[in-house]
C-alpha cells in the first residue's frame, strides 16, 4: 500500500478540504497546500481536529507539490492558470497532476449554472498544456460535493468520472479514489472527455439550488470489474 | 391518465423505436413517424409483433407531428435542421417538442465520442429556435441506451435528465417519462442546461465501447419528491 503524502493545491478551499478530510480519514497522508502559509497551517490544525492523529501537514502550494507523486489541484478556474504558472519550476516529471478544476461561468461573475469555453478544450486540457513536459494530468473530482466530502458523519455512494491520456496515470487516480469509502472512480476516456466531465458541474450546482441538496453522479450498468 | 397519441419523428431510428417500444408496452398510444410512410408502417408492424395490441400507428413525419401535443424529435443531428424545417407548417401552438438529438462529431463524420459546438448553445437550443412560435422545446432522453429502451426483457433504472425555459412544459413531459418504469426524470434547470446534458451521451458512448455495455445516468443526493 502506496502511503505516499498527496499534496493538495488549494487545499484551504471547500472541494479541496473535503478531500484531504476523507483522505486523511481514510489514512493517507496529506498535504495541504495554500498560497498563504498561515492559512495551510490553519486547515491543517482544522482537520487534526476533525480527524484525530491525522496524517497532515499545511505548506505553500510550490513546498507542497513537491511532496509526493500525484498532486491534486483545486483552485477556482480563475485562478487555475496562475497557479500552473507557479508550479511549472516544482512539478518533475513522472508526477501525476489530478486537475479538479471547473470552468463556471462564476470565474467571470457569471452564473455558477454555466460552463465557460475554454480554448483548449477544457480545465484539464489547459492544466495539461501548462504543465512541464512529463507531468501527466488526469481530470477527476468534478462531480463529487465539497459540503459532503467534508462531513464524516455522511456516507458517500458515488461515482468519480475519471479521464486522461495515460492509462497507468489514470490507474494510479484510481487506487488514490478507492482509498475513500463510497467512491467508484470511472474510466470516462481521454483527456477531452474532460469538457463533458466540467459541464457536469454546472448542471449539478442547478440541481442542487433546486433541490436544496447535494446531489452526485452515479452510472448505471457498468459491470463489477471496472479497472 | 392523457391517453392522447405520443408522435415520435424520426421513430424508426434505434432510440425513436426504443421509445416507441417502452410507451406503448406502458399503454401509451404512439405514432411511429418516419420520411418514408412504408418504413413508418414497417415499423409501427415490427411494434405490434413485439407488443401484442400495441395502440401504434406510423405514419410519414409531418402527419404524425399533428396527431398529440408531446411530440417527440429523435433524429440523427445531421438531419435535424432538415426536419424541423418540414414540421414548420405542422407544428401548432402550445404543442411540446422534446428533443432527444445529440450534436456528436460523428454527424460531420468525427468520432461519436466528442460533442460538437452548436451555434445555439445545444441541438434543444437550436430546435427552439427553428420551432413556430408558442411550440415549446424540452431536452430529454440523451442518456437512455436505445438499445436497452428497445429490449424489453431488461429493466430500466436510471435518470432521463430533463431541461427547458418552461416549468408546465417539463412537467408534462415528466408525466410521460414515468409512465415507462424504471425511469425517472430529473428537472435540470433551463434549455440552456441541455448543452452539459448532450455532453452525456458522447461520454456514454466512450464508456460503453470499453466496458462493453450501455450505461445509463443516476443523480444521487436526491429528495424523494422532486416535482
Amino acid at each position: 500500500m502506496d502511503l505516499s503524502p498527496v499534496p493538495i493545491i488549494g487545499g484551504t478551499g471547500a472541494l479541496g478540504f473535503g478531500l484531504a478530510t476523507r483522505l486523511a480519514a481514510a489514512g493517507v497522508p496529506v498535504v495541504i497546500g495554500s498560497r498563504r502559509p498561515e492559512s495551510a497551517a490553519e486547515a491543517a490544525a482544522r482537520l487534526r481536529e476533525r480527524v484525530p492523529d491525522a496524517p497532515v501537514e499545511g505548506l505553500p502550494n510550490e513546498d507542497a507539490a513537491a511532496r509526493g507523486p500525484i498532486v491534486i489541484l483545486s483552485v477556482p478556474f480563475r485562478a487555475q492558470s496562475e497557479n500552473l504558472t507557479n508550479l511549472k519550476q516544482v512539478l518533475q516529471p513522472e508526477q501525476i497532476l489530478v486537475d479538479a478544476t471547473v470552468p463556471l461561468a462564476a470565474a467571470v461573475s457569471g452564473k455558477a449554472t454555466r460552463l465557460l469555453g475554454v480554448p483548449q478544450g477544457s480545465a484539464a486540457q489547459q492544466a495539461q498544456e501548462m504543465a512541464p513536459d512529463g507531468v501527466t494530468v488526469v481530470s477527476a473530482f468534478h462531480t463529487v460535493s465539497a459540503a459532503t466530502l467534508g462531513d464524516l458523519d455522511r456516507d458517500l455512494d458515488e461515482d468519480v468520472l475519471v479521464a486522461g491520456d495515460v492509462k497507468q496515470a489514470k490507474r494510479a487516480v484510481a487506487e488514490l479514489i478507492v482509498r475513500i469509502p463510497g467512491l467508484r472512480p470511472v474510466d470516462c476516456g481521454r483527456l477531452e472527455a474532460a469538457r463533458m466531465i466540467e459541464g457536469l458541474t454546472p448542471l449539478l450546482i442547478g440541481v442542487n439550488s433546486r433541490h436544496k441538496t447535494h446531489a452526485g453522479v452515479r452510472l448505471t450498468g457498468l459491470p463489477g470489474e471496472l479497472w
